[in-house]
Formats: structure tokens, C-alpha cells, sequence
């Protein structure tokens, strides 16, 4: 080799590979010659997987990584993850997040009336449907302040989260990507509803009994599932999980771990 | 406009945009030149956000979008996804999936042993730790299906999936993500244990009071939740979720919904 080309910056992950995060603009023809120079490197040094992290402001580099080997491993907003395996043997690349999470709220009030909405977009947009408030948990949101915080903007209604009734895992939804959702059980704090005009069309109080005879609720297995849940739980027959807040070994961060609510009220 | 450009195939999605997958190969000037008079059609139309779904192999693409102002929404090994909003509005592009689904998984003997191992890499490689068996659900994988096949790929144990027995909620975990943890309960159906070469270092069934007398477990808040629960559950005093298959309104699918293990049994 003439003149060894320099080595692109990285660090040694836990897992025998290399991760490299570009953050310097650099024409393709540069990248290249320091790509191939690290990658004949790292071989040497018997390293396996490599991660690149690419800004978007360097999308100019995708194609030359693709070209060299790399495949795409994940994409957000604002960057992409490439990665390459120098052995040859099969590689052990863990796979992408797989799952969205959402949930679906059920808030009940003393007069044993459902808080229900009516969608204006998506699959029940102007089918007439009432349906319980749910909604997409934020990447980083907690299930159970995403449920606080989905019944709040869709009705107006302030609730404090209780518990998880149910879950339930899909497959192929969105983008063919998993998801679970998550049934939860919240007590209202306020009653005034103040609906939100872009996505829902009508907000209400509804009698338990009423949301139950809707077609679709009759025709619906899952749904047939939470409304016999709703009447054990009323009648004390049911134990969901409840949140606890823990810390990690590894982190100050607090998970919550859920947990069967009635072995938590004994503790 | 002179002769107007070709516009790109697409299909409206149930949210007022449109969705490109592109197939075949072009070069970048032709598709610069059909997005844009793409985008003032759709723009005209009152459309909101566009979608352009690229395999790899169309990497030379990636670029030119991202320079007419698409971004990234997700990738996966053979594909990228681009998103554009029309509108001037703030987007609603929904997120990306935000979570990883992982299984620990209980098995416990007549015996009153678990079933352990220690593990050669990771945040555990090396420490001589014995943990239960854990791992990744794969895409499309039922949690119930991941831990008995963790269960059978670590130890060689065959065992019946049980119940879920909590479930832990973490963020900002591999890359960021979230992940949600789901400590299963499974029984075992056979008993000699053929470890699995590659991950595990050693694998064995050890007395639960020996396992629990671990320090690892006796400073980690989560594992000591689990060891309650445990013993909670020989006594009959905790109620997991089990899962029932459920079929969707929308399509044939099976899904698993995981309810309380007693309400279940009384149904």
C-alpha cells in the first residue's frame, strides 16, 4: 500500500465490532479510500460487525458505503445506522426496533359511563364508531403517561393511570412492523369534555351498556375480551398490572416495572 | 412547463397522502425531474405527506430525494423509507417503531431448581453471573413463541409457555430505542440440558434460594421483584397474563392477547 490511508475514527463495542459515527462533511472518493484502509484494519485485528452512523447532512455517503458492502441496519429523522460484517461466517447483527407500541384507554366514571370518541381519519374515521381514546406511546413516553396524556388531548379529560387490563401483540401492521397494544384502565379526574378538533369528531360520556351493543364491539373478539374484563373488574374479579417505578444496575434511569395489582397492594 | 414529466406510480394511503415504491432502476436526474412534477401534482391535489419506499439496490436515489427535502423514516436491511410533507403546516408523520421486545424467561423444576446459565459475551460475558435464559423476539414472533425458543436454543430444554409475569418498560436502551422486557413463565418438558455452544458459557439447574443468593440479584431492584413473584406464584398468590388467540375485524390474522391468567381459567 502507498502511503497508508488514514483510519476513520471509532470506538470497540461490547460485541467484538467497531462503531464509527461520522459527523465531518467528506467528499465520497476520501471516504472510500478511509473506509477500505479501516475495514483491512479492523480484519486484521479479527473485529466483526461495523456500525457507520450518518447524518443526514452526509447523505452523499450512503451510496459509496452500499457500494463497498454496507447494508442499511435502521433510519431516523435526522441520521442513518449502515452496517457490515467482515467475517465469513453468517453474521449476529441484532435486528432494528420491531415494535410500535400504542394503547387504548378505558375511563369509566361513577355513573358507569365510558369516556368513547369518534374518529375523524383513519380506519373508524366516518364509520360512526364510539370507540375508547388510544393513540401511539412517543419513543421514549412511558405506557402509562402516554395514557394519561392521549386522554387528555383527545378529550379534554384528566385521568390518573390505574392499570394495564390487557395487551395484545400484531403482526404486519404498520410498515409490516409488530405492535403491541396496551389496554389500560385510568379514573377520570375531571368530567367537562373538551374535544380535539383536528382528529376526533365527537367526544362523550357514553352508558357502559350502550358502547357494548355497538356492531361493531359485538363483532369484534377483542373487543368482546376487554368488555368482559371491564364488568370482572367493576364486579373486583380481575388483576391487571400496576406500575412500580425501579432503578437499573446498570443506570440511574427509573423503569417501570408492571406487575399482577393485586400482589402489589399486598406488598 | 414544457412537456410535462412523467409522474412516479403511487397509491393514496387512508391519511390524505400518497406511497411511492420505487422498482425500477433510473437514473437521478430522470427522477428529480419526475418527483418534482410528482410533488406539484400531488400539492395541487391538496395531498399531505409522500412516502418513497427505495430498496438498496436503488441507493442512488437516497441523495437526490433528501436534496428536494425528503428525510428519513425508517430503513431496514433491504430498504430505506423517505418522507415528505406538502403542506405548511407541521407534519404528522407518525414515528418510526420505537420499541424492542425482549423475553426472560422463568423455568422452574419439581425440584424447586431454575433453570440457569451464564453467558459468554454481552453485559454479562465474563462476570459469572447466572441469570435465566433471555433474548431478542424476532420480527413477527409471538412473545409466547420467543421464550420457549430462547428456552430450547440456550439450554436444550423444551418447555410450555405459561404466562407473562411482569413486563419492564425502558428507554434510551440499544440506539436509543425503547425496549420492553416480558419476564415469562414457562414449564419445563424435559430435563437434560445440551447448552448451546456459541452464546452460553454454562448452563445448569440451580436451587431458586442459591440463584436468589446471588449479589447480583440481591442489589438488583427488578430481580428481586421477580424473586417475590416467584415465590408468590409456588403459592398460588400472583396472577400473570396468559395469552388467548384472538382474529382481527380487519384480517385473518391470529394475535395473542395476554390477560389475567385467573380470569382466564374461570372463563
Amino acid at each position: 500500500m502507498f502511503g497508508a490511508a488514514k483510519l476513520l475514527s471509532y470506538v470497540e463495542d461490547d460485541y467484538g465490532g467497531v462503531k464509527v459515527e461520522m459527523k465531518e462533511a467528506m467528499d465520497s472518493a476520501t471516504f472510500v479510500s478511509m473506509l477500505r484502509a479501516s475495514i483491512s484494519h479492523w480484519r486484521e485485528q479479527g473485529k466483526k460487525g461495523v456500525w457507520i452512523k450518518l447524518p443526514i447532512e452526509l447523505v452523499n455517503l450512503v451510496e459509496p458505503a452500499v457500494v463497498e458492502g454496507f447494508w442499511y441496519h435502521h433510519a431516523e429523522p435526522k441520521y442513518i445506522m449502515l452496517v457490515y460484517w467482515i467475517p465469513q461466517s453468517a453474521h449476529t447483527i441484532p435486528a432494528n426496533a420491531s415494535h410500535r407500541v400504542s394503547v387504548g384507554v378505558v375511563v369509566m366514571n361513577e355513573k358507569d359511563e365510558l369516556l368513547v370518541v369518534q374518529e375523524k381519519t383513519g380506519t373508524f374515521g366516518g364509520t360512526g364508531v364510539w370507540k375508547f381514546p388510544t393513540g401511539v406511546v412517543d419513543e421514549g413516553e412511558d405506557i402509562c403517561a402516554a395514557a394519561v396524556r392521549e386522554v387528555k388531548e383527545e378529550t379534554g379529560i384528566d385521568a390518573e393511570f390505574m392499570e394495564v387490563l390487557a395487551f395484545r401483540q400484531s403482526h404486519r401492521m404498520f410498515f409490516q412492523k409488530s405492535g403491541l397494544f396496551f389496554v389500560c384502565l385510568a379514573q377520570p379526574l375531571s368530567f367537562d369534555i373538551r374535544k380535539q378538533d383536528s382528529e376526533i369528531e365527537a367526544a362523550q360520556w357514553m352508558p357502559f351498556q350502550e358502547y357494548a351493543k355497538q356492531p361493531y364491539c359485538q363483532k369484534t373478539e377483542v373487543v368482546q375480551y376487554v368488555i368482559e374484563i371491564c364488568s370482572a373488574k367493576k364486579n373486583g374479579k380481575y388483576s391487571g398490572f400496576a406500575p412500580v417505578p425501579t432503578t437499573s444496575s446498570f443506570s440511574d434511569q427509573k423503569s417501570y416495572l408492571y406487575l399482577d395489582s393485586h400482589f402489589r397492594r399486598r406488598q
